[in-house]
């Protein structure tokens, strides 16, 4: 059960000596947190994406593909609350000039305080780290990184700067005439591609709720602590489909999926105690229950993939900022409404690092 | 023989309809020259992908696939030429605030007085655009433009800009500390992620030459004209095989991979009659032979793949600013030496665009 950080660095090792895994150009001393796949990683890539691809839109017959652009209208991400609220609030130590994730520092100061037997100290840090972080507070939470004396690991300071906002988009200029350019994000996720297609699949498919729709794609997340091989990558790549269900029936649904998604992992032959479910206790802003499916990777117990209720926030959402109706008509109940959605978002990327954890043994051949 | 534009239409409205083809984020207006693929375009796209990697993966005993990221560090580009020669000079008319790509403006002239019957003219003109091109002589381009009383087609008036480069590259910053920060770019092609990893599959996969690399991938390019629907876009997926040979044997591998490749398109099912290929007389910065393979498009004969003989070109490049030898020893004549290159480059979406145009037929049933 504990961590084994010795396998976790051979696997890395064997990935770049047998053609699995290069750091992306290596020749220039690589780029941070991207790799490249090679002649065996990248057949082991497709293999996966194939068996979850046929998984989903041939072994269920409600459940089709897309596959939608990296570019999208930056409107959407206004609407998915992507632009204002896929930010971290970051806090710099002047002397070691090291970054940190403002919500981080307080927690692992908590955590030491835990260790040290200070527990009701330590709940009352991250009820007041709760309490500023959802007003936006960031004076508050500067004072409360100060008062609780909280240094830099590295200069054991704690001249501390002012607290700032990072957007965790990666942006870029469309167009090449001047009253025609647009900054544009490269998507963080690939669910709003099937948000903004909701409209034309159902309509061109005639689809019947419930109904789903698949994409496997490149996503992009400017993350601040990038580390851990593929586990978090700059540039990723996730198989995600969602369900659209009636208002009402998203609990069952989101049972019915939890267990879906157990048995396709169970089909890869990994045994079900190198798994387990992490149910959120705090939820994300779209979503009214939410769960991890976490897998025993060399460094612990870790994401691989996540099931959300996600209600119709979303296409609420796009509703009211492209003023397209997203309503559905349901004709056995007579009635329009927004489509509830189920979620399962994978990491390809994790998937692959999970198969080449299970299937990694050295064997002494000495005796 | 003739274009047929009315038939073009038609393609992309059925595509719209029956599932194929959306415009990117049409709930918010689209975004210019992206597209989104749906149920039915993605498994035409797949299927597309998997024939051409199956045939060139698995039928040729000597080619390997790799998958890069997008990402790569950016003194790839310096290396391949793209910072300093992926340029179009461009010029605006100040009163229709238009932008024109240089050249084109003034072939575009060129074509005109041809059509007049003032062939020789013509040909001087294009002569001098030839000339102030190779030696960037962006005051000597105006002057012609001005000379020749160009006017723009909108304003038709000659109050011209000067002109400006613009790189054809969208970039990006990559990096949450400031002193990592880093500005990238979006790959503009997927063959540098080939050589920038030739030496480590190379040597993991212990590979002989002649042996080739193929991948498949996005790639971007901001293009001034982007336009005829999936044709031309700005966010677009290569189909791309490095072919590493001895230096002197071009011609002939030269020779194998068009026949190859015209092999392959057969395959599909098209009659030779609907292809043909295009020399280049003008060759690219990097290549010492090269033609396209040209479809014959609802739109006319138009490029769906591109062979070329690129020489040492990228290697030697790489070697030069990666300080790293990107040599290979030959153990049949017992000589070191950087391999030369075929490179066999088609579009993935103009393959799929191929294949809708080559499908699409309209029946009178009214008889």
């Amino acid at each position: 059960m504990a961590t084994d950080s010795n396998k976790f660095q051979a696997i890395i090792s064997h990935c770049k000596e047998y053609g699995f895994i290069f750091p992306s150009s290596e020749i220039y001393d690589g780029l941070q947190a991207v790799y490249d796949y090679g002649q065996w990683g990248s057949e082991l890539k497709k293999n996966i994406k194939d068996y979850w691809w046929k998984h989903m839109t041939q072994l269920h017959e409600n459940i089709v593909g897309i596959d939608a652009a990296i570019f999208m209208h930056p409107t959407t991400w206004k609407a998915s609350g992507h632009v204002d609220n896929f930010n971290d609030p970051m806090i710099d130590n002047k002397d070691s000039k090291k970054r940190y994730r403002v919500d981080h520092l307080i927690e692992a100061k908590a955590e030491e305080m835990r260790n040290e037997g200070r527990e009701d100290e330590a709940n009352g840090l991250l009820d007041e780290l709760d309490k500023f972080i959802a007003k936006d507070d960031f004076d508050g939470l500067r004072q409360l990184i100060i008062n609780y004396g909280i240094k830099c690991s590295i200069s054991k300071t704690s001249n501390w700067s002012d607290i700032r906002q990072f957007n965790l988009m990666f942006s870029t200029q469309i167009g090449s005439v001047s009253d025609e350019t647009n900054e544009i994000y490269l998507r963080p996720e690939t669910a709003q591609g099937i948000f903004v297609n909701f409209l034309n699949v159902q309509k061109t498919g005639r689809l019947k709720i419930p109904f789903g729709i698949a994409q496997i794609g490149k996503a992009f997340r400017n993350e601040i602590v990038a580390r851990q091989f593929i586990f978090r990558m700059r540039e990723f790549e996730q198989m995600e489909m969602q369900y659209f269900i009636r208002p009402g029936t998203q609990k069952e649904w989101y049972e019915t999926w939890k267990e879906e998604r157990m048995k396709w992992h169970l089909s890869l032959g990994i045994p079900r105690e190198r798994y387990r479910f992490h149910d959120h206790v705090k939820l994300a802003h779209y979503a009214d229950a939410a769960c991890d499916i976490e897998y025993e990777f060399p460094i612990g117990f870790k994401e691989v993939e996540g099931i959300h209720s996600r209600t119709d926030f979303d296409l609420k959402n796009h509703q009211e900022y492209s003023k397209k109706k997203m309503q559905y008509f349901d004709s056995e109940i007579n009635q329009n409404y927004i489509p509830y959605v189920i979620e399962t978002s994978i990491g390809l990327d994790r998937t692959i690092l999970m198969m080449l954890s299970e299937g990694y043994t050295e064997e002494d051949l000495s005796g």
